[in-house]
């Protein structure tokens, strides 16, 4: 299967239109309320927050979802509407019941999302007096000022689309995501939403987007690690014409991989973009006993802030890296531990390889993106994650006076 | 029981003795290498680091503690001796052994404590040279250059003097420690001595020292998260002519008090001096159903950047407090938790107080130490813990490029 990169986003599959406005959450001229709608019903999966504290749209979007049919998806942004109570859950309703009526169409088939400040109250009144000119603004076009319009602390907007033959079928998927706070995965609100005009049973949907979610915004992740918004929304509205796709066919397969290269084109988008992050760099750990262990050790030294610190110094001070392996609480050998980056060993087999090595990997480091490989031998175990530096702008997005 | 602060510190006990020098390990005029001497052979115990790579002094150290036997210590910064092989463990022996030799005591009494960069090989024939140097300077006011010489990024020296009566006999304790890339407690080595003139069995002091290290150093750190060198170890020489303090007694008791109040100066010292920190905030959770979940709660609050870049920015922004707890892993309720800096509440049993309870706040911030109270309702569970904000600094400290 040839897959084909595309540009646009969020509407790039046929029968998906999108808008975004300023509404007044953010100040002017900043865009804070983005609407993506689909022509037709459309089957609908979803993936949601691990976090306990689960914001208001999630809770709602978590019971409309159990009927798998959905249409559109209003977000806003400045506002999370998590820790809200009653009054959040009420305000998130209110905000899928206009959006249903100015779109003429059932409440249950919009789904909501929020990202922003945890606890305050949304400016619900400045939201839905707002919907009637979002929904006028519904276009072909709309999908990067929507791209916009979600975004809080990210420096760009993140859009992708992809598109293969299935079957006798042109497949297209697109999407657009925001969050930033990458640095660690569970430190700002990431959201991703994806449209595609394959026919596909809402099952066969909800386990594709499952699965390659796990391999693309879980992998710049630590599992467990997520805000209380974190959402991934795909629509399937069926107007490519092709015969319903079912779950684990070829051409499910064919889909998984579709969708697999837009949500790993987001997620990438995301970790580059991480806030205040000048590198993206690829941890790949082999031979280990088991997956498991190698997913603990990626994500000790992804998240190690002394390893975070010396990726940012260009510093292949590959003993910090040594002690998160050490620490990451599963049993290792530190005779069998190797360390490249990219194709340039620093460690082989226990050995420190010595300061030419070093230097050759500095240089490396100066990239803006390499691969950081840690090896334990032959065995299967195989994990990969995407992580970023820490720099001083970190501190300075994240340490601002908000309240 | 009164507990007695007094000054100096690791030779405030009877019958101890220090010194600190340059020996060439690090630039001058830095102070790299300390000694602690006992007059007589003393009881000694030691608690070492959870980390799976092991240093080699540390391999070592466990090795003789077997005979719970110990007369001096030598420690060198600058080095950290970890990730070194065999000839690592063999320049670790040859610290001891030229030590004991120098000192004219059997090599199995002389302890050994690296601290400085992970994977270098020691300049042991500098070290070798200087310790004829270190053992004649060994006197009674050596404490203060003792204290300095094992200091690696620490802005200062460290060091702490306790004394009560136990019994009929007046018992001192006193120690030095370093240790300051406490942004989290597992990212530079930690290194305490404590030397006391009691009389206590080896047993006794070995289960003393474990407790009262899990209340203190323990509490400023995250279990598990470890360097390969961290290391307390405690001398007790019986100068002090009581008889001989027994496991689980008043005096064992009354022992393990003090102490607990020399270990806590120490970790308060480490934690104050973390890198870049500019705040020591002490995080108490209670109400929880287990002392686990309270421990799991206040270790993620404590170690989630958002909450320590807020915590810098002296932003009262509870939100990240809230959804750094939803995602500890641990069942909790949302409409039970209240938060409050010192005696100020923000969220009331669920509930947002408001803007003006966020202002005052926000003046307690502005202070160097303050109480962040997390409370889940009357269930008994309990664990506190101390912790630094994330500055520029941090950054600044761990990004310059050191090999």
């Amino acid at each position: 299967m040839q897959i084909k990169k595309l540009k646009g986003g969020i509407t790039a599959a046929k029968g998906f239109l999108a808008a975004g406005i300023h509404s007044g959450i953010k100040p002017l001229p900043l865009l804070d309320l983005a609407l993506i709608a689909s022509i037709r019903e459309s089957a609908i999966a979803g993936v949601f927050t691990k976090n306990r504290i689960i914001a208001a749209p999630i809770v709602l979007n978590q019971k409309k979802l159990k009927e798998q049919v959905g249409q559109a998806i209003i977000i806003n942004s400045g506002n999370a509407n998590a820790f809200t109570g009653k009054k959040g859950l009420a305000d998130a309703e209110k905000m899928a019941k206009t959006t249903a009526m100015h779109l003429e169409i059932p409440s249950k088939k919009v789904f909501v999302g929020s990202t922003g400040i945890i606890s305050k109250l949304l400016p619900i009144s400045i939201i839905c007096q707002s919907i009637p000119v979002l929904t006028k603004k519904l276009r072909r076009s709309g999908h990067l000022e929507a791209a916009h319009a979600i975004l809080t602390t990210d420096t760009k907007p993140k859009e992708a689309a992809f598109q293969a033959n299935i079957g006798q079928h042109l497949i297209t998927i697109g999407g657009m995501a925001k969050g930033s706070g990458m640095i660690h995965p569970d430190m700002a609100t990431m959201l991703a939403y994806l449209t595609t005009d394959a026919a596909i049973a809402p099952q066969a949907l909800q386990i594709a987007l499952r699965r390659e979610v796990d391999q693309s915004f879980n992998c710049i992740s630590v599992d467990g690690d997520t805000s209380p918004n974190d959402t991934v929304l795909c629509m399937a509205n069926g107007t490519a014409g092709n015969s319903t796709i079912q779950l684990k066919t070829a051409e499910w397969m064919a889909f998984c991989s579709l969708l697999h290269e837009t949500c790993l084109s987001l997620a990438l988008q995301i970790c580059h973009d991480g806030e205040g992050a000048t590198k993206l760099v690829e941890i790949v750990i082999r031979g280990t006993n088991t997956t498991s262990i190698a997913k603990k050790i990626a994500q000790t030294v992804a998240t190690s802030l002394l390893v975070k610190t010396a990726l940012f110094g260009e510093d292949p001070n590959w003993g910090r890296i040594v002690a998160a392996i050490g620490r990451a609480g599963v049993p290792i050998n530190p005779r069998k531990i190797s360390i490249s980056f990219n194709n340039v060993f620093v460690v082989k087999e226990g050995n420190i390889v010595g300061l030419a090595a070093d230097k050759r990997a500095h240089k490396i480091m100066k990239g803006q993106a390499y691969k950081l490989n840690i090896s334990f031998g032959k065995s299967k175990g195989f994990y990969r994650l995407w992580t970023t530096d820490l720099s001083y702008n970190y501190i300075k997005i994240n340490a601002s006076y908000s309240s």
